[in-house]
């Protein structure tokens, strides 16, 4: 017999614990925990995932997680289509929306670059932000990706790729304040700091 | 549109903010994480739920968690089979075996007597555990519950059903030592002090 009384148990425990900062005490917690529900309580919690992997699509348009081939935001008339917000991923979508201050759109890169985990900017979704700008008329981009080297080295980045677009008339590139501790990710930044780093983003000086 | 741009992501976040101390943003953190993993890993997850709720089996005679009737602490020969250890949960004959200081057999309440949680003796495994005392020959019954008002209820109410049973020899019923912490569970206990408070057992008061 090894550490776990059961191979069925350990295997659910191993799967849990591959989880981000889930530990094996913590999975075996949690495992435990769902084999107490009824069958069909754990019937449902993984019928939840193998569908969301399964039938969950891409925006088109914005890359952000969406039930539709457009999403809500991209295909709403109450938003304000010439301007759009660049985060790294989902969360910071669903951040910035619940801070109630912007009213434009999204593209959503799916990560930034990061040569020390081999990503590249092939490895994001710059070039389909690079290929919205003329057809959508777009008038501003906001970078709003971490403060950190990595969010730095991307907004450099996508910076001289639209500096470098020959454009109709000149397209406004800003960042959000610098009121995001430096270091920290969106996702944890208070409602109100967050909502004002919006509201007061400044000129991209490269 | 709600919170979450899709509701088959909202519906995963959901099963997993149902599971204990994981609040909303973990769990998104967590579905996230999936998401970006291949297909066949999230199905892989979700099959090791639904296999351990419908295969999982309870060794018929200790109660632990186990992929046969009988579970292999139960079926070995190298064990003290006139020594049970009686434990509230899985985590508990773990967390003890761990320690390598205990060579009987053990006996898994699936709980402790908590009238506040609507948990009373009939609602876990007392009436088997009186059952094993006299066709195993039982000699010695460990108690080794929480050292909570509830582990101290439930340990005095098995006292008195295992002293009122009329039995060929007297049975000794011990309790492991109070070096554990008052009002600390058995699984966040080092192995050091729980192994001790198992060598240095004591005899059981009432």
């Amino acid at each position: 017999m090894g550490e776990y009384p059961s191979i069925l148990l350990e295997n659910a425990v191993n799967q849990f614990s591959s989880l981000p900062s889930v530990g094996r005490k913590t999975a075996l917690r949690l495992v435990l925990h769902l084999l107490r529900q009824q069958p069909s309580e754990v019937e449902a919690f993984a019928n939840s995932l193998t569908r969301l992997k399964h039938e969950v699509k891409y925006c088109k348009q914005c890359h952000n997680i969406s039930d539709e081939d457009i999403c809500p935001i991209c295909s709403s008339r109450n938003r304000d289509h010439q301007t759009v917000c660049v985060v790294e991923n989902v969360q910071d979508v669903m951040s910035i929306e619940n801070t109630g201050q912007y009213n434009g759109v999204y593209h959503v890169l799916g990560g930034i670059i990061s040569p020390i985990d081999g990503i590249g900017p092939k490895d994001i979704e710059i070039d389909s932000l690079t290929e919205r700008i003329i057809p959508e008329q777009i008038k501003e981009v906001i970078l709003a990706l971490p403060t950190t080297m990595e969010g730095d080295t991307t907004n450099f980045f996508i910076y001289r790729r639209l500096s470098a677009l020959s454009l109709p008339e000149p397209l406004r590139i800003t960042q959000i304040a610098r009121g995001v501790a430096v270091g920290n990710e969106l996702e944890y930044t208070d409602e109100i700091t967050l909502g004002r780093s919006i509201v007061n983003r400044v000129a991209f000086n490269g």
